[in-house]
């Protein structure tokens, strides 16, 4: 019996395991699965063109075919292209790529999304994948599909020759897709898309033909994000063997330290040495030891450092948000938090921008306690329950700020992570898990803004309040005129203008208040305080 | 620019993604992390003992260790062990193992788990997995680490020799984990899994040295789930074709089909035929193109089928669900609704048990609007927000159950999915995806379920409107027989007796309804209508 249960062990490539689990890379429903490729496409395109400095232009066609819930996409890019050693590898080969070791804001991380794309086509076609490349004069078509078992790609050229662009278009086929114009359809995504990357001129062709252009509405790319090194904060004592291992052309482990990490300058070693004094820091760190690297991380945690580099993170930026929020919605208040950088499991850097939309506008929209969700200027639309990010917005104590029940109200939150390092919850990249550190940030940003909102419908509710009363006390003019005129022997009409100018004075003044907060469209500037850890 | 951005183009093992993204496999947050490992071994332990039909004696030991967030963790069943020459690699390598493949009801079904769990403890302590495993009279203990780069296990013996018993003991360390007794723990995860595994003997030593056993409440194993050939009705081209190229032993597409998919016979084959003229139905499966398998899939979709094998899932079971509810809660109204098994994705088997638990015991508890959740009888205690099965609950219109508001009504849910695939959002294995088939078949099933609860509610409700009335009515009694006694010269006791007889009558019905609710601990067995297909 038990001979026989061990006559099926097998081993398994990521591929088929991904192939099996589809749903755990977004291939879940069918609407969601084409916004899915989508997506994984111009992610792709969106990084390659910030990397290489080119302005993106985007062309997503969605064609539908003969059968059932079947399409063809073509997604095409004016980015630098894939040099043709890399082609089948980039589309055919799961976890390969530029991107998965990297310590840089970028939309992709993982080397999945454009393999899934093609085993997605293969799985409910059986048709390849066909792919132009131009790159650095030469351009390539080949077909591509994978060999699920290896994990390898199958590559085909179909033709070659001279290239005066640069670019990559990849047109599949799919089955067990639906086109929509919902919430969760590609047309959304993609207006999301434009919205946080104002650059990118994306063009998209419908099922129907019709033609939508999302046009950039800055003509320069944004500061680019810079690859960064890892903070010592951030570091465990794997991490710091993995790196001392692979660090050939560091011979002793003070070098080593100072050229892998940030902010470790030779001064930091001298702390680190006094900290770790059973150290030879003049060894060479291929030799370190499990013992020895953890003790170098206590020592990193009793030094001050310097936060990880503050520029290397882009967010999508403030003007940027409220030109956008303005254009949708045309909000009563609008309010953007953009905060300062920090740093979640000991070292990652993140930052958080969060912008409010309250009232005006949106009431006309119908939007009630909406969320949109960004994780590196890239939109999330679906898992929304299982996202920290969700969570932290429905956790927020809104009543605080006069907000009754944040589902019925007016309101939509934009909330944008940006890091080096995004911690989705699964290789569908959707939502966020639940470190600690972002959730805080989250709500340190949420609260934020939220007092603007605060202020506003307080402001409101003061100005009811003041009209209610201006309206009662108003009722006793004509009687108390007319009353005080006796008394006093002076002209009636004379003493009800001086009461009216009386109550104008003492109940305007609420007006004002209101309609200074309604102009405000208030943004916050906060010292955040993660670095008292500053160098002396 | 360009070039320099593939020279940073690199391939990755599925040992290197999941160690990056370990939140992808539940290990984020310190008392999510200690009770996924538990998790990952007790499910292997239960899947063995079942496959080996064995009463499982399960223990787990959760050792504090010196140093910050440090436990050793031991955990030991009685299982049929594993034999030497698999033990690297089922605790040493991910995606190996004896259970991605099969179309059986098991706990776990990627083969990733406890070689994940060997990661966590190597990342978080630089120390390698201990494992003693005793296999056919042949007793091994041996260090198992990983080698990431190539997804390889690197294992060292350490003792050999002779074993009378069977069975696997893992021993390791780890860091960045945390004990605590709460929702989310270990306790609470072996409550709950004792509660849907009756047959297995659970004995827990948590790290202030107490001692908890929870027995087996069966002395006999659960009927064993066997593993089933896949319907026709859930096969794609894809499929087809896969399984027509490994399909060696048969030289005929028609004995393929025969001896490769459920329920199909002779007689079937012919209809087949009927369907899909163009295709040769004696031609070698290996030779059988895309075009012809959509062919045959499109013919499968055409011909009635008798639904796949029901006895292949084996759901937790009426009796015990109730057993376990009554000794928790005591509840004043318990239902199960054990549904029978139907299909998703055309042709995927699966079931759905329901038991609600309302009132009594459940109010003392303290508990509000609870769900809990199961898949195989595994307890899923995290990724609540993103599961599908929360949100069917959550749903659900509890409002025409008599139920005002779910989460803060005396109520708790218990909810298994049985499956020979269970679709997982990640490779953590806490949340199902979205398939709309399940989430129906969930949503029938509360529903039923539901009915009872309502009965009992408006039952209670009436109770109360009758004994109000008759309060009322009592009040008149005695005015009432001193008249009467008057006006017809009878006696007044007499009268008085006489009318409280005819109130009792009339009142009582209410009383005796809510009683009849009360003790009806309702089943409920439905037709379920999934085969109106069945064979001619």
């Amino acid at each position: 019996m038990a001979e026989d249960m061990f006559k099926e062990f097998r081993e398994h490539s990521v591929a088929e395991f991904f192939k099996k689990n589809r749903q755990m890379l977004g291939f879940s429903g069918k609407v969601r699965s084409l916004t899915m490729i989508v997506h994984e496409f111009t992610t792709n395109s969106l990084d390659a063109c910030e990397e290489a400095c080119i302005l993106p232009e985007i062309f997503v066609e969605v064609k539908e075919l003969e059968g059932k819930d079947h399409y063809r996409m073509t997604i095409k890019d004016n980015g630098p292209g894939i040099p043709f050693s890399h082609l089948g590898k980039a589309l055919g080969q799961m976890l390969a790529g530029t991107k998965f070791h990297r310590y840089i804001q970028q939309r992709g991380q993982q080397g999945i999304g454009a393999a899934a794309c093609t085993m997605f086509s293969y799985v409910t076609t059986g048709q390849s994948t066909k792919a132009k490349t131009c790159y650095n004069g030469k351009r390539t078509i080949a077909d591509i599909s994978i060999d699920f078992k290896k994990n390898k790609p199958i590559i085909t050229v179909i033709e070659e020759g001279p290239a005066e662009e640069t670019g990559l278009e990849v047109t599949s086929e799919f089955k067990d897709v639906r086109y929509e114009r919902s919430n969760y359809g590609v047309y959304e995504y993609l207006r999301r898309t434009a919205l946080a990357n104002p650059h990118c001129t994306i063009t998209l062709i419908e099922p129907n033909d019709e033609k939508t252009v999302f046009p950039r509405s800055i003509e320069k790319n944004p500061s680019k994000p810079f690859e960064i090194q890892p903070h010592p904060l951030g570091i465990g004592p794997h991490d710091l063997l993995e790196f001392a291992k692979h660090s050939k052309e560091n011979k002793r482990i003070s070098s080593f330290l100072q050229n892998t990490f940030a902010r470790v300058s030779a001064a930091k070693v001298n702390e680190l040495k006094e900290l770790a004094q059973g150290i030879d820091f003049n060894k060479n760190p291929e030799k370190l030891t499990w013992d020895e690297a953890e003790e170098i991380v206590k020592a990193f945690s009793q030094v001050k450092w310097i936060a990880p580099a503050m520029d290397a993170l882009v967010p999508i930026g403030k003007e940027q948000v409220e030109a956008s929020f303005n254009n949708i919605f045309k909000p009563d208040v609008l309010v953007i938090a953009e905060r300062k950088p920090r740093v979640y499991r000991g070292g990652i850097p993140f930052m958080i921008e969060v912008g409010i939309a309250y009232g005006g506008g949106v009431v006309e929209a119908q939007k009630r306690g909406e969320v949109m969700r960004f994780a590196n200027k890239v939109p999330l639309l679906f898992d929304t329950g299982g996202c920290a990010i969700t969570e932290t917005v429905k956790n927020m104590d809104w009543k605080r700020y006069n907000l009754k029940n944040f589902d019925e109200e007016p309101i939509v939150v934009l909330i944008n992570l940006v890091s080096v390092y995004v911690p989705y919850t699964s290789a569908g990249k959707q939502a966020i898990s639940h470190e600690e550190d972002v959730m805080m940030e989250i709500r340190n940003a949420l609260m934020e803004a939220s007092r603007a909102i605060q202020k506003h419908i307080s402001g409101k509710r003061k100005a009811n309040e003041m009209a209610t009363k201006r309206k009662v006390v108003s009722r006793y003019i004509k009687q108390l005129s007319s009353d005080l005129a006796k008394l006093t022997g002076t002209d009636e009409k004379m003493v009800e203008k001086k009461l009216e100018e009386l109550i104008d004075e003492k109940y305007n003044r609420g007006k004002e208040e209101e309609t200074e907060v309604h102009e405000q469209n208030e943004r916050i500037e906060e010292e955040n305080d993660y670095e008292d850890r500053e160098e002396a």
